[in-house]
């Protein structure tokens, strides 16, 4: 059986997965406690999405969706719309009979008008950005940002969170200002060509595998949209971490991607030594390749 | 609720994911007949999925594929090392519990000596390479060649499969002539370094959701393995299509990916002439985000 066992050493070496999380390692100070205030807790009925804002990158539209959080707005609402390799998108609805049965709906959803856009902001001095040191195909640099994927424009100024999976954003209109409650997370291959047309303001750090196993809508009828309501699978329910007891919030670190333990590690799987590898692959990362690893110590 | 309906938008325009098939369109001649000689049907307790063999990349390795499939090798096996965001790996399992519950696999075992690594293949005439026309981080050139995203090297004169979302592979040992029976299909973004370093011999074309809704395994523990024999999802049954009756085949057909309509949907993901973009995104395609268009015609 010594193919078998062997066989691991694909796995060892190449949990190349973006939300598969390295061994926790480096020093206590190569990790970032997760501020509870922007931990968002999503239950699926496979399981606990953590979900980390970004309100640094998109204050208006990270504030918005925690206050939705907070008004309970999410809570029985459905992931309506999944497609395969793509997103899987939450909230209202869009139009069908399951959206008619919420009559509550159209009365919330004055509410929350529609957002001004953040596809991007300035480059600036109040969070660290540490380039990937690998080209990319879409934008001018890539690096991260406090564990985020983001992209920077030196001669624009400007930078954003990037799409890959996990990434969190809000749905919007035709036009820039529109969105307001939809939201929708990437499941698939980054769909990089929506950098800058929407307002990403955060990441999946626990539990990405529960949105994987959502239901799925056609992707050639109705966009995606699940026909049958009763087979949308429901967001059970919604809170921030900050809310529950302190006893009950859980603790997560994400590795801090400015320390000398995140190069090391962006080393490693840049430059491959391990005999496994018969050819050695070019010696390039992919922003959205790079996994950043997360832990929750304690109980 | 303007909102909500317009941000169908997002949708119609951008099913961007790398088996979200576009809707059907084209002549009857941009269209190829699956051979169900070379069509794997695997049955989940989720749903099932659809495999195209290419035999013309890796010979010895997908005739394999088939005698185990024929000899019924992989019923009531399982799903064992999924890894979200990675591969799902299937076959006898790892030395755990459940391999050892199955003691006629050390006996089948004996049956499947070790294969002969086709990591890659020569440039030939046989098959016909169509250039995606955008750059890559990985490969000096990528194409399509039937449908399969291809990778190739006009110096060396090789072409390979490349690992995007559905390529099914050999998993080995560290010695390249090492695969006997434990496959991989990939499940999250593509992890290209693996592309030359594993004989890689098919994709799926259909049900790649439900590949995506197997249990997961901890990336942190014994590289993914899923601990408790009784989660690892099963393979319930493997057939080859060609070995069910002519009534029950399924007819699947793949764009031409030499076609003049594919090129056309190609410029059309390259070239995005949507308002709903804000600001226009780099007119860039990845190898494994342009989707291969599948269609099932007939009842």
């Amino acid at each position: 059986m010594k193919q078998i066992v062997l066989s691991f050493i694909v796995a060892v070496c190449f949990t190349a997965g973006a939300q598969a999380a390295d061994a926790p390692s480096g020093s206590p100070a190569d990790w970032r406690d997760v501020d509870p205030q922007n931990l968002v807790l999503l239950d699926t009925r496979y399981g606990q999405v953590a979900i980390e804002l970004a309100p640094e990158f998109a204050p208006l539209n990270a504030a918005r969706f925690k206050a939705l959080v907070r008004a309970h707005f999410y809570d029985g609402k459905t992931f309506y719309r999944v497609i395969d390799g793509f997103v899987a998108q939450g909230g209202i609805g869009e139009g069908t009979a399951a959206t008619k049965n919420h009559p509550k709906d159209d009365a919330t959803n004055t509410a929350w008008p529609p957002l001004k856009a953040e596809f991007d902001r300035a480059i600036g001095n109040d969070v660290t950005f540490t380039p990937l040191g690998s080209p990319d195909l879409f934008a001018p640099e890539v690096g991260h940002v406090d564990g985020f994927p983001v992209g920077r424009d030196a001669k624009e100024s400007r930078m954003w969170i990037v799409h890959c999976p996990g990434t969190l954003a809000f749905a919007r209109d035709d036009k820039p200002d529109t969105a307001s409650t939809e939201f929708y997370i990437v499941i698939g291959e980054a769909p990089r060509r929506l950098d800058r047309n929407l307002s990403a303001f955060g990441r999946v750090i626990a539990g990405l595998q529960y949105i994987q196993k959502l239901e799925r809508g056609d992707p050639d009828v109705d966009a995606g949209v699940i026909q049958d309501p009763k087979a949308q699978d429901p967001i059970l329910r919604v809170r921030m971490a900050a809310d529950l007891p302190i006893a009950e919030q859980p603790h997560f670190q994400v590795m801090r991607t400015e320390s000398a333990a995140f190069a090391a590690k962006k080393e490693e799987k840049r430059n491959i030594t391990s005999s496994f590898f018969f050819r050695k692959p070019p010696a390039i990362l992919d922003v959205c390749l790079m996994p950043v690893a997360v832990k929750r110590p304690g109980p």
